[in-house]
């Protein structure tokens, strides 16, 4: 692929610039010749969702994804019945901002029940397919780094993803492949082309040792350990071959000007993807 | 199991008293009726290997396994075989101190490419085992939580410590299972009934959330999120019956008088093992 081929894939997603709110990140992209966006919902409801739709229909941008949903475990069968009534609104923002992704990031378990929270997670997806594919979207189950298991999410391997979206027809649920999330994986290949056919997202970021925090550690491509591109050309070989995002969470970036970033962002993103 | 029965299994791993001395923890652990250590090589270092098995037999302490040989990938084959000789170091003071286990944390890689360096912790170990058998000396194989891989070990799952530990004979290599670093893991009582007569540690700890540091926020049995018990019965059924090191590499411990932390350890243990 050419360089300018590449280029066009790179999405913005937006929690890498969290200093800016949607205006000032669609802007940017802009500025920035970004042609994609992620947008996350806690920056839809700052303006609501009229005014984020208007934003991004005038601004030609495309959105790659809505991040998130998921969040599916909870310990009462009522509070995960609100869990599904939100999810049900995220896949709305979605459908309403142009995009076919909702991003799921499914959720800890409310006690030391791995098993029964991940059971919970298939549940709340079995519930969400339906009314998710009459709005046009499909849910991305995003595996989360092992280290998140306890605070963020009970998916923690592709393989684990991939097992849970095939319950579902492959225009149902997906998978997203996070570099962060995923690169550590003995069976990181294998699994790769396991999920062919299911890859809804290509999200890249670094693992830099030390890592400053395990939240908000994540490092700029190239500033790692992680083998991005070969990673890149695993997911193509899957038959993936839709927009890329950069999702770095990095309180120092975040504390940097947002142009500054992107400018980052863009020159490591040609070195490094 | 009786309280009593359990409570004779308890070893005490020095790492969790890394503020005493190798003499202070054999003492510690009589005052307080432990009957097991797993020994570090930098506590031996500090008094010499001689020094270290006289303290030990006088003591009448039994010694569960040494901590830790591996560290197998390098970036020039130079450096591989220093590391192979240093762990042929580590065979030969498992063996003088009375134990047939040595503990492998297997070591990162030296740059990007982790299938190269789980290849060379392959090769490594295909090196050790003759050594190893003559000495009496197992090697145990201890997969690392994944948020280690890039500067501890790139043995990550239990189903690839087991599956490498296959390559050779049951009584030459098998595995360690600590709960710190699997118990995120989705198939992790399949993988435990695979290690079956494979296992030849049980480690405990625990995974408290917010994690205050990667490497030293290990917490005390019962204080976070880990089903240790439930770990405890499948390894058990997997057939392991032998010592339960409690591992815990927590400053706020080492902060801590040696007595007190020994303590918390019994009455931990005794309540949530």
């Amino acid at each position: 692929m050419s360089e300018q081929e590449l280029m066009k894939r790179l999405s913005l997603n937006q929690i890498t610039t969290e200093q800016w709110n949607l205006k000032e990140a669609v802007e940017g992209s802009l500025r920035h010749d970004i042609e994609w966006i992620s947008v996350w919902r806690h920056k839809i409801e700052e303006i609501g969702l009229k005014a984020s739709k208007r934003l991004i229909q005038d601004s030609g941008l495309k959105v790659s994804s809505v991040c998130r949903g998921g969040m599916f475990p909870a310990p009462t069968a009522k509070e995960r019945a609100e869990r599904i009534d939100d999810n049900k609104r995220a896949i709305e923002e979605a459908s309403e901002l142009g995009t076919d992704t909702l991003v799921l990031v499914c959720g800890p378990s409310p006690d030391r029940d791995l098993c029964a929270a991940r059971k919970w997670v298939e549940e709340g997806i079995d519930q969400l397919v339906p009314f998710a594919k009459d709005h046009g979207v499909k849910l991305a189950i995003e595996p989360l780094h092992p280290m998140f298991v306890a605070d963020r999410s009970v998916i923690n391997t592709l393989e684990q993803a991939t097992t849970m979206a095939q319950n579902h027809a492959a225009d149902e649920v997906g998978v997203i492949v996070d570099v962060y999330h995923v690169f550590w994986d003995p069976n990181l290949y294998h699994e790769i082309k396991r999920a062919e056919g299911r890859i809804l997202g290509f999200h890249v970021s670094d693992w830099k040792v030390p890592m400053a925090d395990m939240f908000k550690g994540r490092a700029m491509m190239g500033d790692g350990v992680i083998e991005i591109n070969r990673m890149r050309k695993a997911v193509e070989e899957a038959g993936y071959h839709g927009p890329i995002e950069v999702e770095i969470i990095n309180q120092a970036l975040w504390d940097q000007n947002g142009d500054d970033v992107l400018k980052q962002v863009t020159s490591s993103f040609k070195k490094h993807v």
